[in-house]
Parts: C-alpha cells; sequence; structure tokens
C-alpha cells in the first residue's frame, strides 16, 4: 500500500463519513505548486477570486467520446488534503513559516462543479470547474489530474472495450498488470462503464463490485492429473464451476471438464475457459466438442491479450463465445490528457467579478473565462458556453455541484452507491447518445 | 488514497519495522487465488511444496534490456498480506469456514529470492523464485504481478529516457497523469533509473528522491502582467529559480525573465523552460537571446510530451538543452508482461523433493523447474541453469535472497535506504553491461 509509512491525519467525524483513520492526500502533490503559494502568500495573490478549469484536448485514438471517471473519489480526496504534522514536517525544506502556518489550516473551501461519473464528455468539454482563492485552488492541481486522468482513461478504454463486445459478458482481470492501487479503482471504473464483473477482489469489498475467476493453470498443474484437478474444483465450487482447459491440450481438457462435471452429476461444466491460441477457431471448435458431448449448456470464455480490435473481430467473426476476459488492454488504456487549466481571475480588492484569463502561446492555446456544458440528447457532442449563457432549449446541463463552498454533496459520500449511480448514469448517457431507449 | 476505508490490521511491532499502522494488502489478490486456495485445502494440495517464478517473455519494443523495480516494495506488501477482521467478513462470501480459519493464521513463511531493484534483466530471467507451500505462495500471484509489473513498466522506460538523455539532466513529472498512488512509485523508480528529481512530493517524503518545481503557466496569468509574476517569483524563489517563458510569447517572456533577476542583482535567472512549440528551434533562439542579454549562465530546459525519440532527436540535434521534463510517456510505460508460474511440485508427503512442471499448450509453453540466473561481465543476457548447476566461471549470482522463511532481508526494510542503493545498483549493471567503469 502508498501510505503505510509516517504519522497520520485523525479526521474530525463529520456528519455522513466513518470515523475511520484517513491518510492525507496533501503531499500527492507536484512541488512546483508549494512553491507557487509560497511566493503567492508572500505577493497577495494567494487571496484572488479565480476559477481553474479541467478538461482534454482530445480523445484517444478510435474512441468517439470520453468517459468521466473519478468523480466522487476526488471529492472524497479533497476532503483528505489537509496537511498534519508529518506533512508539514517534510514542507518545512520547500516553503516558508508563514507558509506552513497557512497550510497547517487548509480546508478547501471553494466551489467545485463536476461531470458525474460514467457521464459521456468531448474535447473542450468543461469537466471540472474549481472556484475559491487562487492559493486553495492552485495546490490541487496535481490530485485532480491524477485522479481524472487515471478515471477517464480506464472509463473510456472500458466504455470502447464494451462496445466492442456488443453484448458478450466482460470480465476485468487486469489487477496483475497495474499498480495495485490502480487495479482497485480499474476493476471499479470498468464495472462503471458496463463490465460484468472484476476479478479484484478489494474492489468487491470497498465498491460492491460483482467478482468471479475460479482457477489458474497452476491449480491444473500442481495436481499430477488434471482430471484429478478438475474434479476436486468441481467438489468445492460446485458443477457450475469455470474450468480453465488449455494447461495441456484443449480438446483433452475439454473432454476432462466434462467427465468431471458429469461425475458431479451435472450434464458439462458450468463453463470452460481457453486462454491462449487462435481464440476465434478454438471457440468454435471448444463449441462444437461440447455439443457432440453433450453439454451444450456449458458456456464458452475466452482471455489472453484481448485488446479492442481482437475483440471486435471475434464478434465480427461470428466465433460462439460467452465471456471474455479482458486486462492489460484495460488498465494500459491509452492517457486523455486532460488539464487544470486558469480560466478566470479577479482583482482581489473585495470586487467578486472573475475576468477571463488564457494562455496565449502559439501552439497550445486555451478558451477563458467560466463555461457551463449543455447537452442535446442525440449529439455527439456538448454545448459549452459562458458561464452567464442560457443553455439551448431542450437541453439538459451537464455538470453538477460536487462540493458547495467546502461541503461534500451528501450523494457522493457513500463510494459503493456513487459507483452504482455512476455504473446507471453511463448507461443513461450512452442510449442518450444513441437515441435508444434504456 | 486507496485504503482509508474500514477497519486496519493493528501490526505487531517486530525488529526492524516501525511501530505504525498498516493497512492489509490481502484483498489485492484475484478471485480465483482464493477459489483456488479453497479447494486446494479441501483435496490436500494446500500443503504441497512448490516453487513458483515470475519472468516475462519478452521486452517493450526497443528496450535492450529490462530493469527490476518494486523488489523491496513487494517484501513489505508481502508482510502486510495478512486476514484481519474487515478482510474475513468480505471473504466468508468467497470461502468456506475451514478457509477462514486458515486466512486468519496466514503469514507467509517460505522464502523469496529475487533480482535486488535497479538490476537489470532480460527475456526468461527469473525475476522471483517463491518456495513454500502451494497455499500460502498461490495466493501471492496478484500482488507479486501488481507490484512487479507496474515498477519493471516504469523502470525500465526511465533507462530509457535516461539513456537517450545522454548526460542531460531529467525531471519526473508524470503524477498528474496517472492514478496517485502509481505516481509515488514512477516518482521513486525514475529516479532509481537515472532521472536528476521529480516533482512528486510525497515521493520526496517518503523515499527522500530529490524534488524540484516552481512554476506554472497560472502563476503568470493569475498575474495582471508577466513581469510582475516574474518579480513575485524571484522575490520568493530567488534569482536561481526557474522561469516559464511560454505563457504569452516566448521572446518577450525571456526578456522578462532577465530583467526580473537583473532587478535581484544576477545576470539572469537561474533557468527559463519552454513547454510548447519546437523545442529545439525554440530552445537555440533561447540560448541565442540569454546570451545577447548578457544571461550566459541561465539554463534552458523543455517539457512537454517528451518521448523517447523525441529526446533522441533533441540530443543528436545539438540543441542546447540543459534538462528535460518528462512526464506521460514515463508513467504510461509500455507493459512488460511479467507472469508467475508454478514450476515445480514436491509429493506433499514429507519427501521435499520438487519435480519440474510446465504448462504445454501449443502457444505459451513454459520451462519448468527452478531456476539460478548468473551474470557475465559485459553480456547482454543472463546464463539461466537449473538450480543444482554452478554458475559459468567469472560469473555473479544475479537474484539474492529477499525473505528467508518468512523474514525479510533487514537491507530492505528501509524504503529510502533501499531506494539509494537501487540507484547505484542500476549504474553499476548498466556499467557492468557496457564495460564502462563507474
Amino acid at each position: 500500500m502508498d501510505d503505510d509509512e509516517g504519522s497520520r491525519l485523525k479526521e474530525e467525524q463529520q456528519p455522513g463519513t466513518p470515523a475511520v483513520l484517513a491518510a492525507s492526500t496533501g503531499l500527492l502533490t507536484d512541488h512546483y505548486e508549494f512553491t507557487m503559494l509560497d511566493a503567492a502568500l508572500a505577493d497577495g495573490s494567494a487571496s484572488r477570486p479565480v476559477a481553474f478549469e479541467a478538461f482534454a484536448r482530445d480523445l484517444p485514438d478510435g474512441s468517439g467520446f470520453g468517459v468521466m471517471g473519478g468523480t466522487a473519489r476526488l471529492v472524497e480526496a479533497i476532503g483528505d488534503f489537509r496537511f498534519g504534522e508529518r506533512e508539514l514536517h517534510h514542507l518545512a525544506e520547500i516553503v516558508s513559516p508563514p507558509t506552513l502556518e497557512w497550510l497547517a489550516g487548509y480546508r478547501f473551501g471553494g466551489t467545485i462543479t463536476a461531470y458525474p461519473e460514467g457521464e459521456l464528455w468531448w474535447p473542450e468539454s468543461p469537466l471540472l470547474t474549481v472556484r475559491g482563492t487562487f492559493g486553495e485552488c492552485v495546490l490541487l492541481e496535481t490530485l485532480v489530474l491524477s485522479i481524472l486522468n487515471h478515471g477517464c482513461a480506464i472509463a473510456t478504454r472500458a466504455a470502447r472495450i464494451t462496445g466492442a463486445a456488443g453484448g458478450t459478458a466482460v470480465i476485468e482481470m487486469g489487477s496483475r498488470r497495474c499498480h495495485e492501487a490502480a487495479a482497485v479503482e480499474a476493476a471499479r471504473l470498468a464495472w462503471v462503464a458496463g463490465f460484468a464483473a472484476t476479478s479484484n477482489v478489494e474492489a468487491g469489498h470497498r465498491y460492491r463490485v460483482p467478482t468471479s475467476g475460479t482457477a489458474a493453470h497452476a491449480w491444473t498443474m500442481v495436481h499430477d492429473d488434471e482430471l484429478d484437478a478438475f474434479r476436486a474444483q468441481v467438489a468445492t465450487l460446485g458443477a457450475g464451476t469455470t474450468l480453465l482447459v488449455d494447461t495441456y491440450d484443449i480438446a483433452g481438457g475439454i473432454e476432462r471438464a466434462v467427465t468431471a462435471a458429469r461425475e458431479a452429476g451435472a450434464d458439462g461444466p458450468g463453463a470452460i475457459r481457453i486462454d491462449s491460441g487462435d481464440l476465434g477457431a478454438e471457440a468454435t471448435k471448444a463449441r462444437r466438442q461440447l455439443d457432440a458431448l453433450g453439454a451444450g449448456s456449458a458456456k464458452v470464455t475466452v482471455s489472453g491479450d484481448l485488446d479492442v480490435a481482437a475483440i471486435e473481430a471475434l464478434v465480427a467473426s461470428g466465433a460462439p463465445i460467452d465471456g471474455f476476459g479482458v486486462g492489460t488492454q484495460l488498465v494500459a488504456a491509452p492517457p486523455v490528457g486532460v488539464i487544470y487549466k486558469l480560466v478566470a481571475v479577479g482583482s482581489g480588492t473585495g470586487d467578486d467579478a472573475l475576468r477571463a484569463v488564457a494562455k496565449r502561446s502559439a501552439h497550445k492555446a486555451s478558451a477563458g473565462g467560466v463555461k457551463r456544458a449543455w447537452r442535446v440528447s442525440g449529439s455527439g457532442s456538448d454545448v459549452v458556453l459562458g458561464a452567464d449563457h442560457p443553455g439551448p432549449l431542450g437541453s439538459r446541463e451537464v455538470a453538477v455541484t460536487v462540493i458547495d463552498r467546502g461541503r461534500p454533496a451528501a450523494d457522493l459520500l457513500d463510494p459503493a452507491a456513487a459507483t452504482v449511480a455512476a455504473r446507471r448514469r453511463f448507461q443513461a448517457s450512452l442510449a442518450e447518445l444513441t437515441g435508444a431507449r434504456s
């Protein structure tokens, strides 16, 4: 785990949050945010009212839309963005004593609107708008971007995978291919974007994502005989289990799988899994063999470095596949490039009006000003307007307030419930896009 | 953070480990490991002596070698692989009561040899060998692979980046582009593989990796005038600071940067940073302008989606660049595909001799048996032999014992010291490869 050292901040109990020890997220921050704060407190710009916006300039190749991921987790992480003894002791190497004192009292007291998790988005969609003082908002850049870039990359890739699979179930099994904390989040977001289950047990515990899995090649190999391995698996997990049949030779494995299930009184196993070879050809042979053996109800599932193109090809070929297992190609999702830009600044002299600001470098210009996004059913993009403009007729506003003057929205406080809501929102937003009724 | 909910296991204080509350890593595990354990306890195979091996079949495209990452962190995570009330309550949904009882007493009691962090490796190098009972070893698959796949992918990519940069300093700034816990580890491993510093403050605190950074575009934009922003930065951080000059126009930014530094009594700023445009051309213009302004000591640093090819091209072009900032292209490192395979099994009847086992599927055959790896100076691969074979004349054994019958090696218990050792080992192993003297 990533935070098992050093002292911890003791959370005050707040309504709706559990009384647990929480780690501070305060040092999950780039060095330059602290040096900017230090200079901003010295010259007074720390107290200027500002707005920052998080958005992406592009979508990953081949994606028609992005999917928002991480909204509730970010709100929780901002609640843990505090500076206790451990953090301040370290920061004394970087900032001046007045800045340390300011950090000791830090609580984000501004307002954040955000696309809810599971919502679709497009380039320039204002995914997150953070309003507060420059000092309190500039510090959040890295935390915001870490959580949204990871969350949006995974959710966007997961949606492409479930889209490619059509109605066929997809199981997430990428935990072994990424950092163990990122794995839990990837498992959660895969489920948000339509996966049927995950292998990751921590995600099952923390977010109530359904988990599944039965056996690895090692299970067969630790037995002297494959049939013994299958018999033992059926004895413990029942004949409805999924038997992995490609440790030695697939046809022999299928025959033994049916034998083991039949000895337990079933027509065949619940499913077989093939993890190597030409998956389409092997699935077709397996289906034929299972049917010939009278195990027509046994499902055929496949795994093994499946990517979007491979799944599309298998679905298009009509191969008789009842389930895909996907790992690496989900967790190694291409980056989405969400950035956090200052879009408006006030004078800081008591007048709260903000004027738009924008970077003007030749190659990376940004649009200034606080914006709001509106969605028209069936439209493949958002209508993004200045904050004072009304939305188009028949549109809905996409972003919601997730932190209101420091207070998190109540519906985000239960991570498991927020995850269920995100999964529903993804389906609804997708149906709205395609004009289908969900 | 990823573990701020639920109950925690209270660690017993052990010699050499700090008395802190540690989170359990027990559920960072794939569902099928628990179902295999359940079946293995039922049929007796859980107590068979076995050996598992972690290795990769290939290297990422363009890498001449892999770099080991995560060894000490894995040893620590295995120490936290325990099952307390929180974990057992959840696992009651998955396994039988006798298995729950077995898990309540779980402590890894086997022996692990591993490539030390920073060590080079090649396809088929036995990166990790885990010996113990099938029950205790099979459970570790996901934890082992999450940590080693992330660690080796990042360290291997970091080595390519520092190799491309030649002697020019590289700063890690990818935290915003990946999960916040993965970011800390990426920052640490970049330093192991030769980066000069990181932006990630948590890595600075936890592992004593040098951190750096000064200001973002938002710093310039929150001021009404770029010169005011630079003056304020110099006032707080000194004239040796790095000024980001591409918010509006680069030539104007450089002029104002020199003005602000000169007002503080220096010839020019410590450095300027350019984050957009044709970095080679802009660096050349900037160098010329700085020299013409009498700021010849000001360094020129560049950043902005730099990948290996871009760095190689900039170095080859002779562009006057004193430092590279690299983010996305480090943290989105290509996967290395480390797998965890059962390679030997004993009878479990009192005879501790292991026989080699291997998967025989047509497409993914594995070499069975416990192996040892030997390194001959200057050789671009390891000599991998059966465990009973002596090594070639003049070779050294690569792997070391990191857990001996459940006890972690003392030199891995201090994460910061282990990281420093890994950084030295990387340089030494690289020098050994190229025949250079470090």
